[in-house]
């Protein structure tokens, strides 16, 4: 390690969130901001940095990219390693890049799986890899937009899966039937209707996401429950299908380690306590510590 | 029966379709038209039908109005009658009303259900009245926006379902990543991209719709299969993952009977053939057939 600065940055597609790195290993300074690559025109990139982090770029900066910026939208777009990944693969799997004023830039890969069914990741593993140390095993998932499940055995990643979740909930909410009797007045969430979905979801006689949807409806109409419900039904019908899914993969048996925003996460927490499943929200900084881990393989 | 013109109506949420009847109880003459009851402002109700069949209205027509038109937001909103439903019951809860000039008008209920899960329907009760015969006992599939699933036992109709398929497929092609895949320019149908999808949504490994999903952007990215096929796939992930809930209802050891927009039963009775299971697609004219039994009640 030199006295250049270290740097890592984790650019999503509506996120731009950086570290600061010491001497010592830790993150000693973090700077996010919504300036996710979405904002960025395409050959922006290097002036977005710029802007953002700045202060941070002396003379021969190390600076490590992730997530979607490494995609065919982002900056430089990376190959993907294959699972089973470990973070030592993932370092070996960089693209390198020199800046003029003699910053180096490295673009970390995505990771993929081919089998028993096609799925991509581009960020979530460092967060993964902060979450378990070397060695470990366990499940964790890292719920949102696409919500990610993974497996770990030993230190590596050996399985994922992508459950579109926080997007299938968006566009129900604001483009099908079922927002439309979403009252407009922003109503308190409620933790009981939440949980009423996911056991409905858990249900054995569930007949699938697909079939419980629209009693988010018929509940209304038949007086079941008041309309204010509707979107914590729906919130609570979607995650709970996620988390049968995960169960039919067989990947609830451990304590599943829940990483990221800390409201959804308790979300999860709150789901998985309702079916009798254990659920342990990960520590926040969950990103900092993979790439501390990274950092310390130089 | 007496001599003046016998009518019914099945007027839904985007769709008008009139038959007028003989005094053999068979449709006479059929008109169709893209007049739902959303393209008509509130009051605008009488005026938009005899826009319509005003050459079918002689003095003291009967007319009978099913769909949509019988809900909230329709001409005259009628309460559902509970399952199990018989078209006795159909009929006796139907709600009387008179025109001016003499007309009368029967708008007919609902169906509901209260157990295992709450579920309406306004409209699809008449076609499996039509595509049973009195006493007879099955499973109706009736493919769409909202897909219904009716379960009959003696003529009675006992259980039904709700399947917000093609509501979903549509958002999630439209509003989802899924859809900024998808070409712009039209590709044929691809009967193998469809029933590869239906085959992973019905695998007993599957972790249900939102598990599945994402693999129609994943194997993309990955090159399992070319862009061109996501809708397809998407279609028969959504449509395979609807079958395998009917499934879990325990509702296709039946010849399923398919009614509905032929192209659409065709989809189906493809799926449905994919995985082993039977259906028959119902001669078309299911709703004539309903309202010519509700007809010979008089």
């Amino acid at each position: 390690m030199g006295a250049a600065s270290r740097i890592v940055i984790d650019w999503g597609t509506s996120s731009f969130r950086a570290y600061r790195f010491g001497a010592d290993g830790g993150a000693v300074e973090t700077h996010s901001a919504p300036a996710g690559i979405m904002t960025v025109e395409s050959g922006g990139f290097e002036a977005a940095m710029r802007k953002q982090i700045g202060h941070w770029l002396g003379d021969g900066a190390d600076v490590v990219l992730s997530g979607m910026i490494t995609s065919r939208n982002g900056w430089v777009e990376t190959p993907y390693i294959k699972s089973p990944a470990s973070i030592e693969h993932l370092a070996a799997g960089a693209v390198e890049r020199r800046l003029a004023d003699g910053i180096r830039l490295s673009f970390l890969p995505g990771v993929c799986q081919l089998e028993p069914s096609p799925d991509v990741m581009r960020g979530e593993e460092i967060q993964v890899f902060g979450a378990f140390g070397p060695g470990e095993s366990g499940v964790a998932a890292l719920p949102g937009t696409h919500s990610k499940w993974v497996r770990v055995e030993g230190g590596l990643i050996i399985g994922f899966r992508t459950f579109m979740t926080g997007e299938t909930f968006a566009v129900m909410r604001q483009h099908s039937i079922l927002g439309r009797l979403i009252p407009d007045a922003a109503t308190p969430a409620d933790p009981q209707a939440f949980v009423s979905g996911v056991r409905q979801a858990a249900d054995a006689a569930s007949p699938g996401l697909l079939g419980d949807l629209f009693s988010a409806r018929s509940g209304v109409l038949l007086e079941q429950f008041p309309a204010a419900d509707i979107a914590d039904r729906l919130s609570g019908l979607i995650i709970g299908h996620e988390i049968r899914g995960a169960a039919a993969l067989g990947w609830t048996g451990d304590t599943v380690r829940l990483i990221g925003d800390p409201a959804l996460c308790g979300r999860y927490s709150m789901a998985l306590d309702a079916l009798g499943l254990g659920g342990a929200i990960a520590p926040e900084d969950a990103a900092a510590r993979g790439f501390a881990r990274l950092d310390a393989l130089k």
